[in-house]
């Protein structure tokens, strides 16, 4: 059930049964030679409906552009500065609180996200409580990254080993080719790729991860492997999902 | 050609016979008693995605959410407040014209986007000369409102008359049916609609426009008209989006 | 009455039997060769005036400095961020909801202000009701540009055709002339003008409108024009007033 | 010269022979029972203009709304918020400084604004070093309350004694009679009048200073008076700006 | 009674019996060849505890970076822009005030913060009212500098006469020398030194101080003085306090 | 060698030797019955202190409020908002690098700073690459918490087991107990400790956890565990340092 397909009195009779949404959130940044650009709202955008089917809940549309400034001397990238994340999250969730939703449920794609969303739900938590908002005590945001479920993790180690790296990465790649098989790109890979660094800035990343991709190999990825592993997050975070509702 | 379907070596390839970006933006709320809560963004999307095929542009992500805090009293709407999304706006054109694009075609699906959006080009502009970017005098950002295409407008007075109204429109809805015909909804509307009131906030809103909808009679909507919308919106957002790169 | 003459309790004597407020808004910014900077903010300080006097409504002093970033090319030019404009309409209104006004007329004599009010407009909606202000609901902000009355645009056109243009306008210019005639200022105005062009930032701006006017030709104003002019807008603009005090 | 009255290329040229800038600032609050509520408004403006054509400078319009929190639980009071103000100050020299200007001399009447003032000013200079812009390094703001001139200060003491008090003060009050003798106010003025307390926000204010005078008897105030103020001010104003504009 | 050493019952007792807190703010710059950079932190540290001891209130955790961008030009200083502080100042007073604190004495070491936590005071009132915290309206706060104690100027005109200056004074070096016999410095120290000078932005304070002392002779500080006025101030602004406390 | 004790001069002359600075960062907050408020304050300016001795690096007043929002039910709790946070870190490092840093080393004893500071470091590389920073690409900050040091968590496990707990724990407060055995408190602690739950808002935090401990027994630390804590997390802090010089 999306919010987007939805009218406004389905949206009224569904906070009758349940006061949970589902917002999935990505990114817009590169992913390395031969990955596409918009990988990590793609992915947690269709993991996010499939868990909305398989628990019958409303899911929001996809916050695609994130957290990404790393990534921005790559072109293609686009962010938003934390200080202005934080702002649009507050902004969600006040409107959406206002209407009745109480149980946030971030399922998210992007590494780089994860910080500056969980400064934004400690602002937005006190944001609602200086509104004086009915429930605003009761409102509850939690971050679910689809790519650190256990299954996910599990079956990329068996997968692809220490080729899994951590960005651009063959399981993340794999779910694009399983959702999009007609953009699967390819490209010769340096057998060597940056990894292992710290980063800091955009221009420091570029220079020690001089193709985007981060000690990974995507050319492992395949759409097979995709469905597996949308699969396996569907299923768990469908899971931690209930398990969040059901949660006092 | 979409951005999140591209890779960061396809951009760099493309920014070197292209500066030009298309970018959608809609919105997240109420549309009457059977508009789908994302009308705005959805036909936005589509639009400009048969836009890109036509002219060959690069695409960017849907920004999905925009100013609609007049529909916040009707669950489901989701908004930012103007000053965030002109933080938004900026930071995406920051981005953006750092990595080399400077023609900027926002195609809109929401009324209430507008004036935001116009304040967020003035913003960014001068943003970008406090920041000395390259560019920062030649970046141009152009406002395309696909509902206010002439021959748009044309058809939708021809088929709708008065009861096209100004907000949950027989034309947007029409779009959407074509679009996601599986996703129609019915409902009885009342013969008598607010309309012709000026509005303020979200509950004065509410109490002039109490089903959401503002003069108009969606019943009226069909798939077919739909069709019929959205190929005159990209004949004719295809060629304003031509001659404003043509243009100096 | 004007505010700035009054006492406070001559304040709360009017706020028992109004809770209407006139604010002018203007602009100060380059018109051209000939034009005083200040047009836009002594056009609409005076004809508020006059309809204040007309309609025996409080007026607010003028709003003088607007949002005109474009015109920042030329000097003498000052403008807010539409960013910090929207943060002091939110702190007009709020001072004065708290105080009992409900219903605000901003009589505004420059385009450039347009968008970023209506913004603010909507911010200032949503953030009185965050804040929790007893009448939050009931507050309504209009904007009323002169320059936009139907009578002063028929006059504009009969007496000036095309040349009348759209920035540095002779109307505009002529009640300046009325209004300050020892101010009047001459200059060899090129009878090649920019026009018709869309423009971007300040200095993309003043390479399209080398001398600042945008198609217009204010050799043609007179006194006696903007003695008509300022007529005009004040008969019309008090209806409208009259009108929105008189609305629910 | 007034900025409003002037032309761009008239201030070109000014900007050719002098880089000083007089700006009035004021605010728009309760001045006691008779006191007009634009009192330093209207007061600052006209000073700052009698300086103005003592020492030829262009005099920028009236910043009228200052910040003046303290005073809202009076209706009539607007003031911004000191974070506002801030913004305001940034955004003008902003402008100014990019056009030449580099000596800005605050006229001011109104000491609720000194604070405020003297942090937008160190927020100004890094913001402009932060910018880049050319003369970052020259630029300077000055400060100038009129009602702390000493030749006024010991005209003050000389006429009214203890009953000067320090708001709504029988000195400002007499500049506003010399400058609108036709808006004179009378009303019975208790002999009690709050004074020596400090306060804190609004609430407090008006509980301490019930009818918005502290320590003040404006009854003793004269047009006459008025017009000695005015002119010991814009005396003592004029050699502060020469000596302003002399020095390093 | 220190904050950072108490549990949060024993807060909670002590408000039980008072709303006070004594916070100590300084900042974090050069004070020239001999100072310490944290002279402004380390002395309005060790006189709030000595207050705190005095009267038996709690006081908070020191501010030790405060509003010196004028200083910035020398290394090691480190500043807030105001707008940052007004911000810091708003968020502590909201968390204390939802506690039950209502009385803020905030103990001073540094002149450039005076403006910005007076512009900070009103925003945070403001702030407060807006938020319907329940004392909102009996919040105080009150600024106390220990350098303006008149018993500290007294002594400082008696050892030192105009060598006094106004940074990096002999009086505040010799607190710290008090405080810090391990860390004085000594250099030899030009007899010409800056003074008198206004001041504007970092580059500019630097020209006219280049050695950062501004009219001081910091080698006449002994620690003997400093136990001096580090006992007046404590005495001082522990009856100031008491006052503060005792008064409406 | 600490910041807040060295001269101007001492910096200057440090930076021609290192470009390597530590920010001590602690919290505000709660601690349970036992723990004192600023334990995350105190243990990190202490092990701070400790590694600047250790490798001979300058080390920066401590930052002593950071974001503990979710602390905010108990009082004595202070805590930023995450985007003043952010801010208050922008100015630091802004002010910093201009003066030659490159490499932070946040040594940081709260938890619930992580995600803000990792956004702040993000938004501070953005935000000195647009202000055209001299050395903006080679800016570093790194983010070092004391309590998860390897050695300090075998230490902790060895010690108290599952009684370590997550907040309030005995590791940490053995440190404070360590450094001021004079401040040690007790209390009867409930055998019962609210432990595993997620957390939102500060009243869900303080139902789930209502004597402030998260499932810790705090009973369990000494002093003496607290001088192994310090000087593990001191020699393991150490060598990180020395590694992030080192490092590219």
């Amino acid at each position: 059930m999306l919010l987007h397909l939805s009218t406004w009195p389905e949206v009224e009779a569904y906070l009758g049964r349940s006061s949970g949404l589902i917002l999935p959130i990505g990114s817009t940044e590169q992913h390395g030679p031969t990955g596409s650009i918009g990988t990590d709202a793609i992915t947690a955008e269709a993991i996010a409906r499939g868990v909305g089917e398989t628990v019958n809940s409303l899911v929001a549309p996809t916050i695609n552009v994130g957290m990404a400034l790393h990534h921005t001397a790559f072109p293609g990238t686009i962010s938003l500065r934390p200080s202005t994340l934080i702002q649009l999250v507050v902004d969600y969730i006040t409107c959406l609180a206002r209407a009745g939703f109480t149980k946030f449920f971030f399922i998210n794609g992007h590494g780089g996200n994860i910080a500056t969303l969980k400064a934004a739900f400690a602002e937005t938590y006190t944001h609602l409580v200086n509104l004086n908002i009915a429930n605003a005590d009761r409102v509850q945001c939690r971050l679910a990254n689809w790519f650190t479920c256990s299954s996910v993790y599990k079956l990329a180690k068996e997968l692809y080993g220490d080729q899994e790296g951590s960005h651009a990465t063959p399981s993340e790649v794999a779910v694009t080719q399983y959702l999009y098989p007609e953009a699967m790109k390819t490209a010769s890979l340096s057998p060597e790729v940056g990894k292992g660094h710290g980063f800091y800035g955009p221009a420091d990343f570029r220079r020690r991860y001089p193709d985007g991709r981060m000690g990974s190999n995507p050319a492992l990825a395949t759409p097979e492997h995709g469905k597996q592993f949308y699969e396996l997050a569907v299923k768990e975070l469908s899971n931690s999902y209930l398990e969040f509702l059901a949660a006092e």
